[in-house]
């Protein structure tokens, strides 16, 4: 795209439409890692994890602690199929659903790796991924790290009530995933995934205010990503193997078919949700779905990658959503400003 | 710097030393502006915020969404600063100290700008800057947005106790500002501040638990990163017209002038601290000064970046500092984890 500055300098801008940036460098995901719990273990992609927890303490005295190893392992294991090691690395970008992002800053600090905390909720592995991507395609860097994380029990403590309550959860309720997925990017030979394009969302506020109904809070925002992508670069489902969503989940997915065919888009057919992927919706007790930001991140990357290095898939796009309220704003009696982020992956 | 990729394949990529980020393209600051409150209004900057609040409450029930109201402010000021519009902007990043920065998402979706959520805690105001200039120097972007802010009496609520509680503030306790800073970047003819360098820090725990004494938890972080970037720059303290930190404030500066002396470089006379300027020590009762995201974005966006405009200030660094705790990692006895993030300015 052309655009002109002021006083009629014109310069390239990498982009298409008023949403998408275009990496016309090769920018790949090098080294990928998904780790995981019991639950996870017991679900359909249970064999795909690089790594089991069976213990969701992680030998740790608390939640929050336990997390954190969570995205230590998920890095290390992916920096370690990369062939790097942590001083290779120029930047890492990683967050999480605690507050103040305690199980990256906690999890990452021994690394030594500078450090650019992301905070986009179940959206975070998708955002630190286009952050990854941004930074390497500006020529800064030389790799670059994502990763993120999610665990039931912090952020049932975090978000809801204290487990000890034992409250009833809604048919709506979605289950948090005790999982972390770390990426490592660069520019190197050989065949990798590589993210071509990337959708930043906007913050869409449906005036949705039911906490335990996430799905149908984020639809929107999915919608309104994909709908703006395919229109940014002139496609159509049909053109994608697959289009995943993270964590929308049984309530949001069927909202979001709604709200695309509204515009001419039918996702039947193409989509799947990693939030419905990774559970077991008759044995697994999950309601809605699985969701947090480990649910995208585990599932990219122990089982939507792996199947592209094996020639399963070949160009896909991965859009993952995020519900921006806090405990605080919810007490409030504050809507839930949700977003989604998108990537277009390809091999 | 020359690197070599996997198979021989050589690429420049633009960095200096191990840590220090290079522009070589002009990523300018074009629009900038501070919102403050009644206490700092009554500090020594009182005259040079572009908007006042007397009320703290900026016309909201709750402290939460008052917040969100300044950094809506600094955002639609700096946008009219910069003769643009939201819809000019492709990427905005922001956060705040808040739980699952509400402040950011509450008060920027009415923009519908593409958001990146950026959590740095008291650092975030140079992250979100360093993000920017990364984004506008792929070319992947026209024009950026970087905005956060901080409030006394979220802040309190969030990290400490209930204000109607009362309680006694520690010797080293600082105040958070009341505040916010908004910056439009972009690439544009004429006379604007311009990011050349920028130092990503990397998370450093010296084993400080006093979360009343941010300070001295975060000296060591500002320490490393600016002597990472003098070592990468090969440069010294008196090639700057000034140093800015964040918020060291009274207990965290001397003790960043007594690491980096450690290792032969004098900050004394080139070093200034936000929160050591935006309050009279002597009657404004702040103890260690203030402190909090919109402590350095509003001195950034109200102070530095007009001295500069006016010609008294030609080369700066500013380094913003962040503890990266939560109360709940401070209940679980845990230590501080601190960052801080450098970029240097020149007109």
């Amino acid at each position: 795209m052309l655009t002109k500055m002021q006083k009629g300098v014109f310069f390239m801008i990498s982009r298409k439409g008023r949403y998408t940036a275009f990496f016309d460098k090769e920018i790949k995901i090098i080294g990928f890692s998904g780790v995981a719990s019991k639950k996870e273990a017991e679900g359909p992609l249970g064999k795909e994890f690089d790594k089991i927890f069976y213990d969701p303490m992680a030998g740790k005295p608390t939640w929050e602690q336990a997390e954190s190893v969570f995205q230590q392992e998920a890095i290390a294991l992916a920096l370690s199929k990369a062939l790097l090691k942590a001083e290779d690395i120029d930047y890492i970008f990683a967050g999480d659903l605690l507050n103040q992002c305690i199980s990256s800053s906690f999890g990452l600090k021994e690394f030594s790796i500078p450090y650019l905390g992301q905070y986009g909720a179940c959206s975070t592995m998708v955002q630190s991924l286009i952050m990854a991507c941004v930074t390497l395609y500006s020529g800064i860097a030389r790799h670059c790290a994502a990763v993120t994380s999610s665990h039931f029990c912090s952020a049932e403590r975090q978000y809801r009530f204290p487990l000890e309550y034992g409250g009833q959860r809604t048919p709506t309720a979605q289950w948090t995933v005790t999982a972390a997925g770390g990426c490592i990017l660069g520019m190197r030979a050989g065949r990798y995934p590589v993210i071509c394009h990337a959708t930043v969302g906007k913050i869409i506020d449906m005036s949705i205010t039911d906490a335990n109904n996430m799905g149908a809070a984020m639809a929107p925002a999915a919608a309104d990503t994909i709908l703006n992508f395919l229109e940014d670069t002139n496609t159509s489902p049909s053109d994608y193997d697959a289009i995943f969503t993270g964590d929308l989940g049984h309530t949001g997915v069927p909202l979001l078919y709604k709200l695309t065919r509204e515009k001419g888009v039918d996702l039947t057919g193409h989509h799947f949700d990693c939030g419905m992927l990774i559970y077991d919706k008759e044995t697994q007790d999950v309601h809605s779905g699985g969701s947090g930001c480990g649910c995208c991140a585990s599932v990219l990357c122990s089982h939507i990658l792996p199947s592209m290095m094996e020639g399963k898939l070949n160009r896909i796009l991965v859009v993952a959503t995020g519900a921006l309220m806090s405990p605080t704003s919810t007490q409030q009696g504050l809507s839930i400003p949700c977003i989604a982020h998108l990537v277009e992956i390809r091999i």
